[in-house]
């Protein structure tokens, strides 16, 4: 393991010098490895699933682990929209003259080594390595024993398109065996080869991330969302965006897991939401206030902080702005929160008050995702509060330096 | 410590939802109860510094812990400075119009809890605490046990601006009680309440604090600079440049350490600059070739990575750019690192390619300072690869959000 850090340490150089361009090409190379491997990487993968099947993992499991045809061809369109993307590296983001004369600027530059960890979906190390390559990182990936196959068949197209552009094929590693220890070394840094850890899987890696890491770690371990109707809402949009903020896929981080809704609006709106959600399929568990209006299951302390990730809502009543502010910094996890009102002065409020990662107004708390933010992919969706928040782009996956150009300056 | 943090955290949500001239009249008013409070304050250090006497601390321990009228003018004057800078919370830093038709923008957001380590210069208590609220950020403070009753006094100051200025005093606390306990929940996270570290003072502490924390650190280690005279250099900027970089002040950061220049250029200009350096006080160590073209002492591996915060410089001869940047990188600290030349060429290929927080052409390394960069103040200097590198500043102390606007906008 310490001698896969010092490689990656390595060829971090090489691919930071590259221009834009050679790390384009590299993207493009391996969208063309991985289709030239597609028969490789998908026997591979089935040997992974036999295997899964053999010791009985759950459906739910194997169907993570499986590489369709369908997913096989998402994940090379998926690195060759990240080849096209503009390259951040070198980018100048300020300039100014300092006090003494000095020109300053600021320019974009690749954080260096990223560690993934991640658990059953072999499309990952495709996905996360591309976009932290796109940024001029290299990448020490580590997935779950039971995809190992396929994720090493994926590893070496990767390796092969690095090559072809001349790239260190070093660029993006592949933990080999999936022994627990690399990933106690990786969270440790690695003998400082890793500059930060994203954990892409279940809440409970996240949550093993999160406690153990000793760098930095791009991640969120809940998405508690709320969809919040306002008074001034209006009904057809209310009605809209609660059910699309719920019920497009149940299992994603930005689903809406609560409905606040204000006491004036709830008598006339929320028999209309709850009419539709039910007819999408939805469950609902409302607070004595809600059920006084509508006939819900009754909701538990527990309800207001669960992240369901199932076709299960939370439904409390509000007396306001204020209230639900609260509810918000209490019960949330900071992802993201949406509020639903035509008037501005509330919405302005709650945009600036609610301290999450992505604050909407009058739209659906499952844009939460990089795409839809036009970033062209994501690595995960952070709610940390240092360096990256909300979905991590290939942006930021950067970090800075300053260059500062004198004429013989010398500090007075 | 638990009820600190949890106090902390309460006065956040008001810090960061207040105004910026809310902040900004907070700050005005710490900085009048600072001057209002020196009687108390300066006494209460005279009682601090004969205790140090009576322990027989050195000399300079006891000169970093004495605040003279003078330095004491100048904290106030700092907090003034910081007052008068503007606001970054709420600054939109981009904006643009996602694939669905979306509002997106991107606004600064204060960090939220500072956790601010320091040793024996009681002045930081207000320099870290008002750069840290001028971002909206609440702090917590835990000085040294040698300036406990400085730092008690210039927190009861600080807790009075705040007071005044209609914000929660405990957006700035002073740990009391000066234990080693203290230290360590507070590199833990203080129970969740903490969001990042920053350390102030010797190495020891930046060393133990960058070895213990839990959380995200803002500092450097070592500060080990080079000024590279390239080829290129005209020989007045190399004199000048060098002297200054080296000899302006010896015990900063930013100063220079070794000295690297090219072998074509060593026998016109080595001489040069080694006259200069020592008739400015400073002793050399050199390679073996640059010893071939002024005697000096002999330089030993260690010299290369040695930050000597003193009158020593370390001068080593190099083939050219290449040798130059691969020193750097094998023996620097990724801090500040400048090239002479009037080769452009050669200047940017130096800015690109040396991976430092700070690189110059034709200044001198002393200008690492956020002062000198126009940002009003610094907490201090990142060699870190996330959220911020080089110079922190205001600005660096915040995150931001991303605000989203729709019109009932629901994802496909």
């Amino acid at each position: 393991m310490r001698a896969l850090g010092a490689r990656a340490r390595a060829a971090a150089q090489a691919v930071r010098e590259a221009p834009g361009e050679q790390r384009s090409a590299a993207l493009a190379a391996i969208a063309d490895a991985l289709a030239a491997m597609q028969d490789d990487i998908l026997s591979s993968n089935s040997a992974d699933v036999k295997a899964a099947q053999a010791r009985a993992l759950t459906p739910a499991f194997i169907d993570r682990l499986t590489l369709t045809p369908a997913r096989f061809e998402a994940m090379v369109a998926g690195v060759r929209t990240i080849a096209a993307l503009p390259d951040p590296v070198g980018a100048v983001t300020a300039s100014w003259t300092g006090p003494q004369g000095l020109a300053f600027s600021r320019v974009r530059t690749p954080i260096g080594v990223i560690g993934i960890i991640f658990e059953s979906r072999p499309n990952v190390a495709a996905d996360a390595g591309a976009l932290s390559l796109r940024a001029g990182n290299c990448v020490i990936l580590r997935g779950g024993s039971d995809s190992v196959r396929s994720v090493a068949a994926i590893g070496e197209a990767l390796r092969r398109g690095l090559a072809r552009a001349g790239l260190p094929a070093d660029a993006i590693q592949i933990v080999p065996s999936p022994d627990r220890a690399a990933v106690g070394m990786m969270l440790a840094g690695l003998y400082g080869a890793i500059d930060v850890i994203v954990p892409r899987g279940g809440k409970s890696l996240v949550a093993r991330v999160q406690d153990e890491a000793r760098v930095p770690v791009f991640a969120h371990l809940d998405g508690v969302c709320h969809t919040y109707v306002h008074a001034g809402a209006d009904p057809e949009k209310a009605v809209a965006v609660t059910v699309n903020a719920k019920m497009r896929r149940v299992s994603v981080c930005g689903a809406t897991e609560t409905l606040l809704i204000d006491r004036a609006a709830a008598p006339a709106l929320l028999p209309r939401i709850a009419a539709a959600l039910r007819e999408a399929g939805c469950t609902l568990r409302g607070d004595e206030d809600a059920r006084a209006i509508v006939a819900m299951d009754a909701a538990s302390e527990e309800d207001w902080g669960a992240e369901y990730l199932d076709a299960i809502l939370s439904v409390r009543i509000v007396q306001g702005l204020e209230e639900a502010i609260a509810h918000i910094a209490r019960y949330g996890s900071a992802h993201t929160d949406a509020i639903i009102t035509e008037d501005d002065a509330a919405a302005d409020a709650f945009l600036k008050r609610v301290d999450s990662a992505i604050v909407l107004h009058n739209a659906s708390t499952q844009f939460a995702d990089g795409g839809e933010f036009g970033f062209g992919g994501e690595i995960g969706i952070a709610t940390g509060r240092l360096h990256a928040r909300g979905p991590v782009g290939a942006e930021q996956l950067t970090i800075f330096k300053y260059v500062v150009r004198g004429d013989g300056t010398v500090r007075p």
